[in-house]
């Protein structure tokens, strides 16, 4: 099973099951969900699950929690339902643990985390001696956060009792509701709190929409029913959003489906018939999102695909944002190395955040000192321009053309400046991402301002490093961001200069930075 | 034929046509383009087109003038071929016009355009006594807009003469380079100078990434050999950018191709089979593209849309600045008229140049005038809140709450104001887009200036109506943005007292809110 994955949910009895299970499996799900506690309710008997669902995937089984959730109690009790999984051979189990509604008291939550932590120790020894099944260990705690925190500390304590995945119970309300921001923060909570070698399942998180920005924060494993139940409602899931079938004029999709019918066609359909092609079309969809999401991993590109993610949809954006509280952590955990293929693609005001982008961004300003007296800061172009830099005929680029002959005295160090990529040393305009970038060229004031700051920051923290510094900003009048960032500029020199730093802002054209240049007698 | 569509280009000869006819037409086009020029020199006999392709659908042709872009001449004559195109039946015929490539002098440029204008006229006696086909008024001009535009406007003095479609010429090479915001101004310098209710072809646009900005700007008809072109490369189309077959580890799509093979499987499969196959995924995609537009123009949500595909790829984030520059002409085109479905999706900061949002926004600032002496402006929340508003129990707004005792007087007009929609009299909080939109919560600085800017503007206008003007504006302390709003509206008070203008700023929370309010006599 290669993660991130979602579980269809399947009935267990198949007598409700409308998409078969080879039809599931053909459109790629090579694992399956269903309920231990409603099979075990209607067989009475133990039997193989496999052989009993003739799926010779990977089976995982709930436990009859949100059974629990939504009827208020089960039939069964914690150690049976776990014994009865272990019985019927489940590849993954889950404990009956108890759910925590997203409207309850912190009271009511801290009650369902304890209990479910208990009954996690209270079956510790069928699981134990059950090693053929994996074990999922659920956490409780809702939307309180600092309970949610706790019991994901308290759990990590009783995981090598047996367990093999840990699990954050319960966001369906907020998923239904499209509260994505809030399941954003109870992802980061348990992800942040467990060992970070182990997989965490989301239950019931099923639309494109959230699946990127919970596996950004760590989620392996997911599972939903969304695509029989919106089927059922004559629901359609898109990457963005879930439409009626009513409502829809054209199927936006090119899935074996979407491909064979119009919106038209597929309404006159009745009944039972068009709940599956529906359910197949959201489980292509679904699909597709994982292969999709899967591709972005894999070229490293995962943070690009959240920008484009957050303007699908305000919840999606919602979750976006939410998602940049937790930066650090990202940062932590982000691999540090060229991902193969493209560029960094530069695409919003958020492409400043791309791990990719920031974490060398800081590293240079953190450790990277200038070793002569004067710095000159020239404008970083995009890179069809910079790859011109040292060449003898620059294409567009009227100012690095005068800087050829600047970086031919070496009496200076020369940086460059971006106001997405920050500050860049010359020597590492060759190295992955200032080599390998795609960019637009109007920036917002924000980002500007940003970069004004970040060259005053660099600048100062150079100035520990000696005595005597001599500041040399180049601006070309031809663009806006450097016309911005030159009056942002202004604003501040008087900082570098109260610190006895010389400093010297060149607004001109190609031209004219030139002589003064000559003038100043850097050349 | 529906609009917009694209044209598939087939091999008029179908020897090396790799896809079906009936294959493409299975997906979904029912028209195609081809080249009469090639078949002519094939052919040598004259036969209607549709039997000899044996296709039903409409067929469109073309010219030869890729031809002369490519290898500088043709071996036929401009009436010759319009008189071909007539005898073999096309349902859309082409003038030999005069392409521009893209690097080619002013100078050049207007030579092309000259030619190709001629050439229109030229062949006026072949396109009026040939009704069955609909004839192609090309206007070229590449990317020296002035020319672009005279011609344009030349061009509709001779439409009449028996043409029914405008067409852009020869912005492939832009296309093939990603210089998409150059398409773009080129789009918008054509369309702007034709009639509107005439359409107009886009020659060469073919990838999903361009196809929505051109649309947005009035492009009905494009054409493209892309599907074919890249699949005989082993390239793979998707919606935000093209892939090396080689490069995919997965196959990001749903599509019937993708869903019976991995990327590896398609990689080991020989020569023309996965060119074929390549092409059917090619041409899946941009069908899928035509109705996901398709269904946002149905839905007027185009604008979100671009929205979106802007943060997909950065030259779509190019196109898109492009667009911005056109809102204008846009505004003036927009159906204003609230569409059917969900609400207004406030994704991005260009959320704010939303036609259904500054159209409505503009309008208010500049039609509306306040009746009373007193104006107090609120904060406008989400619109399960403001929903809220008029209630007895408002959920999570305190602010709102206190609203509702305001209310309950009538010596002042209440206004809401939101860093997106702008100010919003009171009695239209229950229309479109007011009523219905949905949005995050996190507004950035510029947006929350420009609103500032807004409501001065606002009570500036409201101050040449009335001579008495007292101003009441609400500022809740526990949102970022309302608090940035009090700070940055500080800075500039002082215009609106010196135009003696009584202002309040009222930063509280909501108990202090109404005490304070109660002091200046409001209620």
């Amino acid at each position: 099973l290669e993660t991130p994955y979602i579980f269809p949910v399947i009935d267990p009895t198949l007598k409700n099951q409308i998409v078969g299970l080879d039809e599931i499996r053909s459109i790629g799900f090579n694992g399956i969900i269903t309920n231990a506690y409603l099979l075990k309710k209607n067989l009475k008997t133990v039997e193989s699950i496999h052989e009993r669902l003739n799926f010779d995937g990977i089976i995982m089984t709930d436990s009859g929690a949100y059974q629990i959730l939504r009827y208020g109690h089960v039939e069964t009790s914690n150690r049976e339902i776990v014994q009865y999984q272990c019985d019927i051979g489940s590849d993954i189990g889950v404990i009956l643990d108890m759910p925590t509604p997203y409207y309850v008291t912190r009271e009511n939550a801290l009650k369902s985390a304890e209990i479910t932590l208990n009954r996690a120790i209270e079956v510790s020894d069928i699981i134990n001696s059950c090693r053929e099944t994996l074990w999922v260990l659920p956490i409780q705690g809702g939307t309180h956060l600092d309970v949610l925190s706790y019991y994901a500390r308290r759990s990590t304590e009783i995981f090598g009792y047996g367990y093999s995945i840990y699990a954050l119970g319960s966001p369906t309300t907020l998923l239904e509701n499209y509260i994505l921001d809030k399941v954003v923060d109870m992802v980061y909570t348990v992800r942040s709190s467990v060992e970070p070698s182990r997989p965490l399942h989301l239950f019931g998180a099923g639309h494109p929409l959230i699946i990127p920005f919970v596996v950004a924060l760590g989620v392996d494993l997911m599972d939903s029913a969304s695509y029989i139940l919106y089927a059922k409602d004559k629901r359609y899931i898109t990457r963005r959003a879930t439409y009626r079938l009513d409502e829809l004029q054209y199927l936006p999709c090119s899935c074996p489906i979407c491909s064979k019918y119009t919106a038209e066609e597929l309404r006159e359909i009745p009944g039972n018939e068009v709940t599956k092609l529906l359910a197949l079309h959201n489980l292509y969809t679904l699909y597709a999102e994982l292969k999709e999401i899967k591709e972005c991993i894999k070229e490293g590109r995962l943070w690009e695909y959240l920008e484009e993610k957050a303007r699908a949809h305000p919840a999606g954006r919602r979750a976006f944002e939410a998602v940049k509280k937790y930066l650090a952590y990202i940062y932590s955990r982000a691999p540090y190395s060229k991902p193969r293929g493209k560029g960094v693609f530069i695409v919003s005001e958020d492409s400043v955040y791309n791990p990719k982008i920031l974490i060398p961004r800081r590293k240079i300003i953190e450790n990277m000192t200038p070793e002569k007296e004067h710095i000159v800061f020239i404008p970083l172009r995009r890179p069809y321009e910079t790859s011109h830099y040292y060449t003898a005929e620059p294409v567009h680029t009227p100012s690095n053309e005068r800087c050829i002959e600047i970086t031919a005295s070496s009496s200076y160090d020369i940086y460059l400046y971006h106001p997405v990529l920050g500050i860049v040393p010359k020597h590492l305009l060759d190295t992955y991402p200032f080599s390998q970038f795609e960019t637009f060229t109007l920036y917002r004031p924000e980002l500007v301002k940003t970069l004004v700051y970040t060259l005053i920051e660099f600048v100062l923290l150079a100035s520990r490093a000696r005595r005597s510094l001599k500041v040399h900003v180049i601006v070309n009048d031809d663009t806006e961001w450097q016309r911005m960032f030159a009056v942002h500029l202004k604003h501040h020199v008087k900082i570098l200069r109260s610190k006895g730093i010389e400093f010297h802002l060149i607004e001109n054209n190609a031209k004219r930075v030139t002589s003064e240049l000559d003038d100043q007698h850097l050349i």
